[in-house]
């Protein structure tokens, strides 16, 4: 578990109120919802954001880049420079900061972009490494996308697997607890979904293929979450079936013994694509071609009604707040 | 004191050569002793830094953005657009965080910068708060200058005064020790020389007057440790006379109280420029006409020697490394 204490909405919204200032050259500054900023350069755009990662020990490096390419590759943009601040808790050992470096190293060159700058330092009264990373791209203005930007009747297409990243991590973290109802091997391939967590080549395949209006990775509040930010965004309905959402046996499995909704767990490496219903099908292919399993979900409409047909024949209703199953679970169990 | 543990010059070394990597955008990426990373976009040149504030409680919003945008400035870049990544430790009042968002802003509109992103959350086991800025400008590849840029003949000003920083630091931490055998006033002025750590303005004016090859902010190692990275970052010797370099009454009282030598106190918020000797005197005045003390205190040179002349006639060898005089007296006081 690596995300902690988000700020309620309305002192985040209250604190982005005032730091807006009249810049021309910023087309979209802090906002609630949207992943990078986005800078007018002129003859481009500059997508930039920084995310830190404050939770994790195992994979912090790794993460970190990951987590940051992330948010300018769901705007249709290629990362390419990182920039990562490491601060280390006192009597850290070299072996520490190596491997850290060295995760760094590694999921850079994972999505072919290269370490620009950063920090590094040992930090009193820290009893865990946390690391601070900066992703830029660059792109030409009509190539860069908002979660806003979801057009009625598009379809709504999602990659790899509902909640996989959620799996990963209660695979790991209730490992103990679950080991005896759950396959061994199940329990380990669940783990493994963490390496998957980059939507980078899932988004770069999308807007390669063309026709794609908005993309989100949906981190807290899962499937749905993610879902319900793109709708609320770009101001939509949406409509969407559950059954047509994939899902990994792995995560079925799991989700099931401890009573877990899967379309409530955060689900990092999933990506939500809105795309022109002429072009739907081409991405899937495309990305089914390049080994990442993807599936057309759902549409997003003019009609403001948002929902997401259950299984079982319920519906659940976007408009009411999402919940992220991850921390309750790992609270009680 | 805001700066801890920066690692060792050899595993700094290790670290950056292992990040390296083939990338022509990149016109220089993660060195040793330069201050910002510069990306070449085709039409112009991104330059980009990112820095944390670790152990500052009073001013830390306001503090780390002049420090992250200072490291652009020296580029002779204006600092456009910043991100700044807030964490704070549990059970903080709202009041902490619109302390720090308030200073941010402030900071920012100080040196006409825009805040276009960023991350704020509640992190477990701080146990005080951590921001990490991320500063960004972009400017014509022509205008982008080097630590290494200096060249023999340059004429070398120094703005403010030396060992600003660290004077106002001493007259705070150490204020109970000093305030029997210093001037209460003196201690106040003292303090408030922390409000002068930006250098935007100071290098703004020195870019728009021309001729300025590199620029530096002395942080730790103070004006010596400044003088030296700039030597050796443009191998290049220097003569610099201590009886020229403007030093701050309050400065010199604290410091003579202390039995610390100010040129060896940290000081960012003072500027050192290193430009072509015909424009030097026009910087010096402009600055000053601006409310900015400046003296031109030396100059680069072909011959490899690198010497500061001390008022008692004693010679500084500025190839030993420099060793900042604050922490040390902090330590055993």
């Amino acid at each position: 578990m690596y995300r902690y204490g988000k700020l309620p909405y309305n002192q985040l919204k209250e604190i982005l109120s005032k730091l807006s200032r009249e810049d021309k050259s910023v087309i979209l500054g802090p906002a609630i919802g949207e992943d990078a900023a986005l800078v007018d350069l002129g003859e481009s755009i500059l997508v930039v954001h920084a995310d830190p990662i404050t939770g994790a020990e195992k994979d912090i490096g790794w993460l970190s880049i990951h987590v940051a390419a992330n948010d300018i590759a769901t705007r249709g943009i290629r990362p390419r420079w990182l920039l990562s601040v490491i601060l280390l808790p006192e009597r850290s050992d070299d072996k520490l900061l190596n491997e850290i470096i060295d995760q760094i190293k590694r999921a850079a060159d994972e999505i072919d972009a290269t370490i620009i700058g950063g920090h590094t330092e040992i930090t009193p009264g820290l009893d865990r490494p946390i690391i601070i990373t900066t992703a830029i791209g660059e792109g030409r203005k009509e190539n860069v996308l908002t979660t806003a930007g979801a057009r009625p009747g598009d379809k709504i297409i999602l990659t790899k697997g509902a909640g996989i990243e959620g799996t990963a991590i209660l695979a790991s973290e209730l490992y103990d607890k679950l080991v005896g109802k759950v396959e061994e091997d199940v329990l380990e391939r669940a783990k493994l979904f963490m390496r998957e967590i980059s939507v980078v080549k899932d988004a770069m395949i999308a807007v390669k293929v063309g026709g794609v209006h908005a993309m989100h990775d949906p981190t807290e509040g899962g499937v749905l979450g993610g879902l319900q930010e793109m709708a609320m965004a770009s101001n939509l309905g949406i409509y969407v079936e559950e059954e047509k959402i994939p899902v990994r046996r792995e995560t079925e499995i799991i989700c099931r013994t401890l009573g877990v909704d899967y379309l409530k767990l955060i689900s990092s490496g999933t990506l939500l694509i809105s795309v022109d219903p002429l072009k739907a099908r081409d991405i899937v292919s495309e990305l089914r071609k390049e080994g990442i399993d993807a599936s057309i979900i759902g549409q997003f409409r003019e009609e403001k009604e948002r929902v997401v047909l259950r299984k079982d024949g319920s519906k659940v209703d976007l408009n009411v707040p999402i919940i992220d199953e991850l921390w309750t679970i790992l609270s009680i169990s």
